[in-house]
């Protein structure tokens, strides 16, 4: 029987998240993350913590929550559980840097408990390039390869396939990026693991997202910024929102939850464009771009 | 028997959107509109206008269109329907000024028909000022109470209720500007009207639309504009994008269906902007428009 409770896991993710962000201020190099502590009336509460106008992010946010109470009827239909009460913790990240050359990046990974004493955990890395180099996002592929392969051999491919379902703009018929990995209702079970392996391969995740993104940054921030590149920075920024706000579950459960929203929509950039019916030049970067938002993609090739 | 057919209706919302275009291009004073026709796989079509980098208008959009087809599982689900082909035609516009002092607006006007001889109106104008001002919210409801008392004294009333519910944003508690009218599912029956009255009640809307927003113009667009007046008004676009992304039911039904994207997200802005947690000033013209923006209030007063 694992000693790992529920206490022990929202602890664990609290520190990841002071891990993360004291990692992501040597990342970024000029700004620290404010903390913003709040507590959820019905149960729970969280600390989101926000960097802005920074060396390399300029709009970033890292929050932690636990949150219990009962099972609603909106949780019994959208997530389809059964139980009286629940308990949820986890960490979630998003990164808009200034740079267009450098990628949005979100993460996150979470623990779900019910009063009958089934669990899960779940998570996510997805990279956002503004301009897709298929060599960069090899790097951030085999970087999750290798962490997911230490625990089980059939998590990347699985996995990675999940991230190209899940991160996907339907209306736009484009992936929201280069993809990364996504998990739902991991049971120990599914996983052939146990409970403390599953939580330990989620704190590992948690542990190099900040090298794999420094590793993203480094390959990007030198490059010179042109003002096209900007305003085409903004437009993909754009797809970003229409994401977040249209097709994520997680953003759309925790509105009509009644989560705190400045907590879930941290996730939105400074600023986005839109321009009707923007169509990029044949043989341009972005038109090369646009053709590489698909699913199905081997990014390792 | 009315001889107002199907062809008939969608036919005068195609004049209606050429004849708002024209008025809005004298109220612009600089730009034109253009036109991109399309067609719909799944049966009908319309033309999408766009007027862009205006002299006050600096994105917007009139569309008119035709859909007709099968009535799908979703739309017996989401709209309640019944019955085996639909028709509906309608004319849609948003538009977003450069000026903070200048409020966005929209109108939708439109017909829906079943193949069983049942059919209905429905369709809304609100405005959404980036600073509230009562009294040129006052000249908006006014202009909208005089339209809607020559047909049904109950109207006005009851339309201006439904738009207060209609155009809010439960997330943020707020209603997304000071309101205007909407209408859903008007039967001749419900209307105390014939087809040919209900009809005439929205191309008045329509014809009315240009008028109404010149008002506005006129009030507000020799305002000199400030650096934090330019913020403020694209963080008030972030919850224009919040609205329609999260909350508009007609977006909402237009992207599951499978309709054309760059058509219904013309409605968003050029740019918008979010800031983790803004709180505006205590006592600031910022602040006194949030506590505008709530439902129930009195706009004639």
């Amino acid at each position: 029987m694992s000693h790992l409770n529920k206490e022990k896991i929202a602890e664990r993710m609290k520190s990841l998240q002071a891990y993360i962000c004291t990692a992501l201020e040597k990342v970024d190099g000029v700004s620290l993350f404010i903390s913003d502590p709040w507590d959820r009336e019905q149960g729970g509460g969280g600390i989101t913590r926000i960097i802005q106008n920074g060396g390399v992010i300029e709009k970033g946010g890292v929050a932690f929550s636990t949150v219990h109470g009962e099972v609603t009827e909106t949780m019994q239909k959208q997530m389809g559980i059964e139980g009286n009460s629940f308990f949820a913790t986890g960490v979630s990240i998003v990164l808009h840097p200034h740079s267009p050359h450098v990628p949005i990046i979100h993460m996150n990974v979470r623990y779900f408990e019910l009063d009958n004493g089934t669990f899960w955990f779940g998570g996510g890395i997805d990279l956002t390039p503004h301009y897709v180099i298929e060599s960069q996002a090899k790097v951030f592929h085999q970087g999750l390869k290798n962490i997911c392969d230490y625990y089980n051999i059939d998590f990347y491919p699985q996995f990675k396939n999940w991230a190209d379902d899940y991160f996907y703009i339907p209306h736009r018929n484009e992936t929201r990026g280069v993809g990364g990995i996504f998990f739902d209702h991991l049971t120990a079970e599914k996983a052939g693991l146990t409970k403390d392996e599953i939580f330990n391969f989620c704190i590992e995740l948690g542990e190099n997202f900040p090298i794999l993104y420094k590793q993203q940054v480094e390959l990007g921030k030198n490059i010179p910024i042109t003002e096209h590149e900007i305003q085409w920075r903004n437009l993909r920024r754009g797809r970003y929102v229409e994401f977040n706000l249209v097709n994520d579950r997680g953003t759309k459960f925790g509105l009509v939850s009644n989560g705190r929203t400045e907590s879930i929509l941290m996730s939105l950039p400074a600023n986005a464009s839109w321009e009707y019916n923007y169509q990029a030049p044949n043989n341009s970067r972005e038109k090369q771009t646009l053709l590489s938002l698909k699913k199905g993609i081997n990014r390792l090739g």
